[in-house]
């Protein structure tokens, strides 16, 4: 029986506890590729190595796996890997990044790293899924998320995903209760607001924090924010064609310079 | 009458002549802001500066205007202009990217720091647009491209966009013959295929640079390479919820384990 190939990334850096737990939950499901970032690269989005060269060597962080550190963005990592697996006339059946260190629900699938490498998987046609823990935590707990992850793996491998589709799947922080199951949603309508604080260096010049907060403008019960509020898993369907579609029409009617 | 404020960025740094271009092409259609990257941000992505500091300095690139170098990306510049004029109660009634140094058609819209301060634009509400010239040369003709800018821009201006869409507008590279006009397209089904160059550093150790090459699998005449290739101008509305909401009922009929 075919043994299939999960090439595993992240954001967060090969050395984060959420991509050994990624792992350790994979592991029975197939042959395991670890191709991530040597350093954290949170906020990254879709970003791409150009113009700048790019580092890839072995690593030992997972002994008797197949590992390596790149110099480069998740984006970089999947295209890397699958390079070089390629050459020995293999790719992967699976791509899965994370655990992600935080939420990457809503708008924030956008700005998220971890969700750009399965979203690179995808348009190479892989089957792809990016995993986020909405808890921040260095000593989050991810054991809640361990039978969800071989679930939805299994169910990946057996049945694939319509293309061009990979999955953005968010944990709620582990509470008392167990999770109450998966929820299939759509991207919730929200946003982050930013602030700046400003601080000033030893030689008395200015920089700048960015925080934000999140404003939630979605009243729905079938966005990926509502899911985790109510303690299920969020599993939302996201495609890499950005055309607003329904728009095409409308700018035909109303603009008049097409000419 | 009010005059708009008109935000202009780019991903190719401050510095770029595209830009330039840009700001000389909307300049008589409102009052001018810019803030752009004081370095260039090619192929960023919707990346942002979390968990490191940014520099925002006034620049004298652009005399007389109102010009801040930022030490971020695209999407950087864009929150961090909303943020500063917010303290003066002002907003940017249009915000304009570009003009990028290459394509940013199909695909090459997920890794485009150009697009994404327009899709950043596009999330705060405001009107969006990122131009794009599909010719990488330093010494690049941009001159045909004035006219159509200022069409474009004057139509967004009185018209708006619909909600959450920003405007993605590539232009072909200049030849003989004018630029037959403007089509509003999809996204074309395309990719890149990369490969990785092999070079060693003085110490013996490898490195790589990316290269790819762009294959195109889309045979129909609505998209933005078919426009590009025939000497349109092509505007793909864009949008930032990547839900594929296709694909939801298909899971939802499809899995077993929804609990």
């Amino acid at each position: 029986m075919h043994r299939p190939l999960i090439l595993v990334t992240n954001d967060d850096g090969i050395t984060a506890r959420g991509i050994r737990h990624l792992i350790e939950s994979v592991g029975e499901l197939g042959d395991v590729m670890v191709v991530a970032p040597n350093s954290p690269q949170s906020g990254m989005g879709h970003a791409i190595t150009v113009g700048d060269t790019l580092r890839l060597t072995e690593s030992s962080v997972f002994p008797g796996l197949a590992a390596y550190e790149c110099s480069g963005t998740p984006a970089d990592c999947v295209k890397m890997a699958r390079h070089f697996l390629l050459k020995e006339k293999r790719q992967p059946d699976l791509v899965v990044s994370g655990i992600n260190h935080g939420s990457n629900t809503s708008i924030s699938v956008l700005y998220s790293g971890t969700m750009s490498a399965a979203i690179e998987g995808a348009i190479e046609g892989t089957p792809s899924i990016g995993f986020s823990l909405c808890d921040y935590g260095f000593h989050a707990d991810f054991t809640h998320t361990t039978a969800y992850i071989r679930s939805i793996v299994q169910q990946v491998l057996s049945k694939g995903l319509p293309a061009g589709v990979a999955l953005n799947v968010n944990f709620p922080a582990r509470r008392e209760e167990p999770l109450k199951g998966i929820r299939i949603c759509r991207q919730a309508n929200a946003k982050w607001v930013e602030d700046f604080v400003e601080r000033f260096d030893p030689n008395g010049r200015s920089y700048y924090w960015m925080t934000g907060s999140f404003v939630n403008f979605d009243k729905g019960e079938d966005n990926d924010e509502w899911a985790i509020a109510n303690n299920y898993v969020s599993v939302v369907p996201c495609q890499f064609d950005l055309t607003a579609h329904h728009a095409i029409t409308q700018l035909n009617n109303d603009w008049e310079i097409l000419g």
